[in-house]
This record gives C-alpha cells, sequence and structure tokens, in this order.
C-alpha cells in the first residue's frame, strides 16, 4: 500500500483520545521515518542528547512558549505517566504536612485526580457533580479558598463532556493557586496561562501520540517541592537544566513539534483555532438539537464541551445501531466511555471541517 | 526522499539509546504511518482500548512471555517514567516502615537507583565499585543479606560498560528478593526469570523508542506494595485487569510489538541472539586488544559488556581525532556518555555485524 493509496483509506477519527492528527503530520513522519534528513538514523534511534534532538525540543517548548505567550517566570516542560501520574505526584509536590489540596470534581477525571490526594489524607472536595450525573459546572465563585496548597479543577472533561467556558480565575477571589488539568482542551482556544500556577496536559488530544505530558507551571511553585520527594515524581526536577531528567519521551516530542508547526500554518493563533473548533462543534450540536425526540445531550447548555460532545438515544438498540451504521459510513470511534455508555464525538483540532459536517448529515438522516 | 534514498543515507548507529532499530521494522512503520492496514487511522491515532491496539498489547506481552519462557505467577507489564521512575517507587512499594533495600552498585545507573532509596532512608548499599571507577563486580557471595526487602542491582552498566556474565543468582545464598534493571541487556541473552522477583527494562536499548519501560515481575512480590502508595507509582496496579491503569504508551509497545516479531523471525530464541552478539563484540574487543599502546578498555576483563564496549585513547586530542574521523566514516555516536568521556561503542541486538566489522577495522587502522 502506497501513502496515496493509504490516505484514501482513512476514516474520520472521532476518538476521544489517542486521536485524530493532522494527515500533513503523519505523512512527513512515515517520510523521516527510515532516516531523519541530515542526521543519518531515524528519530526512534537518535540519543536524546544529540544536538539534532536538543534542537527539537528547544524548538517545540519555544512553540509552545510562544503560542500561549507563556511568561518567563514559567518553567514549559514534558513528563511521562500522563494525567494519572501528576495526580498521583501533586500532593507530595505542594502539600506540606497536614495541608491540604482542594479539588473541584465536574466530572471522572477530576474525581481520579482528588481520589489521589485522599489516598493520602490531602485532599478536600469544595464541589462535585456527581450527585448531578457530572452534567453541570459550579456557579462562580463558591469554590474559594485561600488556606488549601492549591485548587485544582479540569477545564474539560473528557468523558462526561463537560467543559468550563473559559479560564475560572476570574471568578476565583483569594483562591490557592490553581492547577488546571488541560488534558482534553489545550491549544484548542486561547487561556491565560499567568491565572494557573500550574497547568498540564496529556498529549493524546491535541498535540501527539500518547506517552507525554506537557506541564507548564511557575518555578516558584514548583519550587515549593521538597527534596525528600522521590526523584522521578518531584516535577522541579523535570523543569530545570537541559529538560532531560531523564531519557524523554523523544518520539512523542517529535510529533509534537510537527503539530505545533501545522497549527501555526493553518491557524496562526488560538483564537482562530477556537473558532474552528466552535465551527465544528456548532454544526454537530445543533444536528443533535433539532431532534429532541431522539437524541439526549448530556451536559447542561452552560458547558457543552467544545471537544467532545456527549449524547445518548432513546434505547440501546438505538444507539447500537447508531454507532453501526455511522462506522459502515466511515464516522469511528464514536462510542461513548465504557462507564458511561452512549455515543461521544470528539472534534480536536485535527479534526476536518468535513468529518463533524459528516457527522452532523448522518445525525440529521438517521433513522430510528 | 524515498525510503530507498533515505536507506542508503543511513549511518551505523553506535548510539547508547535511543539506539539502532532494525531497519525492516522502521520500513514497517513508515508503510502503516498513514493508515493501519484494515484500521483507517494511524498506530498514533488508535484508541487504547479499541480491539486492533488491545491485540497489539496483548500480543506483545505473549511474544516476552514466550521468549523469556516467563511463568505463570509472573506478570508482564509497561509503565512509563525509565528507569529512573522504578528507581523512584521501588522503595514505595517494597519497603515495609524501617526497612530497606539493597543495592549492588557496579556503575553509575545503580547508584541512582541506590541514591533514591537514600533519600527515604530506605537504602542500604552492599558492594560498590565506585572507589575503584566502576571497572569491576563483586565476588560471588559476598552481598548476601537475608533480611533486607529486595537486593536491586544493574545487569549492564551502560554508561561504564560493565556487565555482570551471567544470572548472579546462582551465587546468591539466602538473598532477598532480585530485583533486576536490565535496561541495556534485555533480550541480549538467555536470562531464567525465576531467579528474580522482578526484572525490568526501559525499551530504547533492545525494543523499541524511549517512552516506555517493561517490567516482569513476581505477583506476590507486587502485592507487597501498600494500597497508599500513590496510584501511577504503585506497581502492581499496571499489572491487573487490562494492563491500562492509563493510556499506554501505544506507539512504544507497538515499535516493540515489531521489534519482537523481526527477533523471532531472524534468531528464534535468545540463545542464538546472544551468540550472534558475542560475535560482534569480540570482533571489537580483539581490534582494541590488538594495539594496547594505542586503546585502553575500561573493564575489568571478567565484565567486559557484550553491549557497551568502553575504551580510551591516550589524549583527549587522539580521542577527538578518533570521534570525528570515525564519524567520517559513517560510523555514529562514538562518544562515550558525557560523564565519564572517552569512547562507547554500543552493539545492541539490532546493529548489523557489517557495523561492528567496520568498526573493528576503523579501530585497527586508525593512525594516531
Amino acid at each position: 500500500m502506497n501513502s496515496l493509496e493509504a490516505a484514501t483509506q482513512r476514516v474520520f477519527n472521532f476518538s476521544a483520545g489517542p486521536s485524530v492528527l493532522p494527515e500533513p503530520v503523519l505523512a512527513q513522519v512515515a517520510r523521516d521515518m527510515m532516516c531523519l534528513p541530515g542526521v543519518g538514523v531515524s528519530i526512534l534511534e537518535l540519543g536524546h542528547r544529540t544536538p539534532p534532538f536538543k534542537e527539537i525540543l528547544e524548538d517545540t517548548v519555544a512553540r509552545l512558549r510562544a503560542l500561549l505567550a507563556v511568561p518567563a517566570d514559567y518553567d514549559v516542560f514534558f513528563v511521562q505517566g500522563g494525567g494519572r501520574l501528576i495526580f498521583s505526584v501533586l500532593p507530595m509536590n505542594f502539600c506540606l504536612p497536614g495541608g491540604v489540596g482542594e479539588y473541584l470534581v465536574t466530572g471522572t477525571w477530576g474525581d481520579c485526580a482528588y481520589q489521589e490526594a485522599v489516598r493520602s489524607e490531602q485532599g478536600r472536595r469544595v464541589w462535585t457533580g456527581a450527585e448531578a450525573g457530572f452534567r453541570t459546572i459550579p456557579e462562580p465563585g463558591v469554590w474559594t479558598s485561600p488556606d488549601a496548597a492549591y485548587l485544582h479543577y479540569t477545564s474539560n472533561e473528557t468523558i462526561e463532556g463537560v467543559q468550563f467556558p473559559a479560564d475560572i480565575a476570574s471568578c476565583l477571589r483569594d483562591a490557592p493557586p490553581l492547577v488546571c488539568d488541560m488534558s482534553s482542551d489545550f491549544l484548542s482556544r486561547p487561556i491565560d496561562i499567568r491565572q494557573y500556577a500550574m497547568a498540564y496536559a496529556c498529549m493524546q488530544k491535541n498535540l501527539g501520540p500518547a506517552g507525554a505530558t506537557v506541564v507548564i507551571a511557575r518555578r516558584e511553585f514548583l519550587e515549593r517541592a521538597s527534596e525528600r520527594v522521590p526523584g522521578y515524581c518531584r516535577l522541579l526536577n523535570h523543569a530545570t537544566g537541559d529538560l532531560m531528567y531523564n531519557t524523554p519521551p523523544t518520539f512523542c516530542i517529535y510529533v509534537a513539534n510537527l503539530v505545533l508547526r501545522w497549527l501555526e500554518g493553518t491557524f496562526g493563533e488560538l483564537a482562530a483555532v477556537e473558532r474552528f473548533n466552535r465551527q465544528k462543534a456548532a454544526c454537530v450540536y445543533e444536528a443533535l438539537l433539532q431532534r429532541p425526540e431522539l437524541y439526549r445531550l448530556h451536559a447542561a447548555p452552560e458547558c457543552r464541551s467544545q471537544m467532545n460532545v456527549t449524547f445518548r438515544l432513546p434505547t440501546p438498540e438505538l444507539e447500537k445501531r447508531f454507532l453501526d451504521e455511522s462506522q459502515a459510513r466511515g464516522l469511528a470511534f464514536l462510542a461513548g466511555h465504557r462507564s458511561v455508555g452512549g455515543m461521544r464525538a470528539s472534534l480536536y483540532n485535527a479534526l476536518p471541517l468535513a468529518a463533524a459536517e459528516a457527522l452532523s448529515d448522518f445525525i440529521a438522516g438517521f433513522q430510528p
């Protein structure tokens, strides 16, 4: 199969993550896989301390800094282990003995993060949408509490499709340092990074393959971590020096670099990315809202995710037929997370408008 | 550049890791990058809970089990974070309060592991080669101590090129559970996995790209970890269920699968891999030993690594000329680790015999 044939076999990929990547990025990865131009070896075979890899790493960080206007007193770096590793190490990095981290829980992942703090008796849940089935977000201002080590929240809950409409910091007064899991809406819209003590995002939604997490954090906040914290778990260790506390996930960073170049070339700035994503989301939500007798949206209107559209049909049989027929039309991976069922259409940056339109048409035309 | 042109630009890659991979593996990765046959998306875009990825994961584990004859009471699984993550979490998983892990230190990485246990006051160093410049291994039997939580050692020290000639368990009496870092000689020779409570290896030497670590451990040993251990850090969590405590580094596992297929197809069994590696190492060591006035080998004869050949020339100027001229001949990445300098030729499984022969010729002909 040559690359042209391969391209024609591609489906529209609505997977929640790992998820769709830009075709030009995949084409370049394929083209240079055997031998990175001028280097003589594959990116998979390239030592992390060689000048060509250091250049890729530094360039990737520089592009992230530029795109997000990251201030000079913040570090930008990569760790392995996904969101789960960050959940596990937040209390040990930032809670002094007897201190607590506060958690605002709007879905499954926020709850996972909270449970890790509970394990060490360092978690305090200041709001949860669990009783309402994780369909809502809190009213502004209810969760302020200046004595905690940090306030953690999830800007977009991938499983429930519940998203804060914008940076929440403006709603907060006297809040502790804000820590935000941005895994599934990172780079999908502009954010003001100065509102956060730390923001992090696993790569496999809007940035690259699974296997790396971007962390952006104020140096002063990272320095709160004691030297007693185990080496890999101490985030400051990854932020200092040459960003190579250990061998980084070199391939993930290389792909992220290509994705960032694509993003810049295609959109220029995050405001344009947001407009594109809103266009796709509107197209899908409008089709769903046209047929309220058939489709039930999960999230409340004020917090419907622009990234993960979650909805149900009246019966499991209809849901199965919806999945089967959409799959047959080349609309793939629309099943909801196994913990909640139903349907989920993920509309990340790299999903083409044509995919959202094809899904919208299918939603409009589906015969129950 | 097409793939044939790319292949002709490839150099002989003596990098210590990330390191050389089999060309047929790279060619297949390139061919299927745009679209995994029959799946409709790239491996980079494929959800980890989809049937095609689950098949890759299960098949990879099955191949590792078969190749190493892993007994049924052992788990085989993947974690992220490299050797450093394992170093960091060993004490918290396996040392009861007041307990210690013992460390046998034959080089830089063993010392790194030990220092992590020191941090939590749970490390006891039972032998070190530091005073002798990490050139030697201990006499059999000196390091036994049945009261420790485990005895950790490094089967091959990548930086110093110091390798235990075979499984050490036969030299031990009443030893605590053995934990072995096999990162840089994993799959390079047969081992008896039953001698270990736990063996682990980061992928980027003999198995795949950087970003994943294989762990093989007795279930009973893993179960010693308390539920108070933070989620990602508790190794048992990665071993149970469907081996997806969180999103695994899918691409690394996919490449490892291809490498295992290549290994089976090319060698059949690890004894044949070992013969091939011994042939390459002999070829390089013999050339070095022919000219003792020019080349000084780092490691003592009984522990010279079959994977990483470390040597010096009489002056820094000659070492620089050696590196420059070898590089010009397409023999790449022969510089020693920045912490020790000198020369290092890594001869991992995927390095062709022709590369070792070319290096041997260069060593023989180099004019000081």
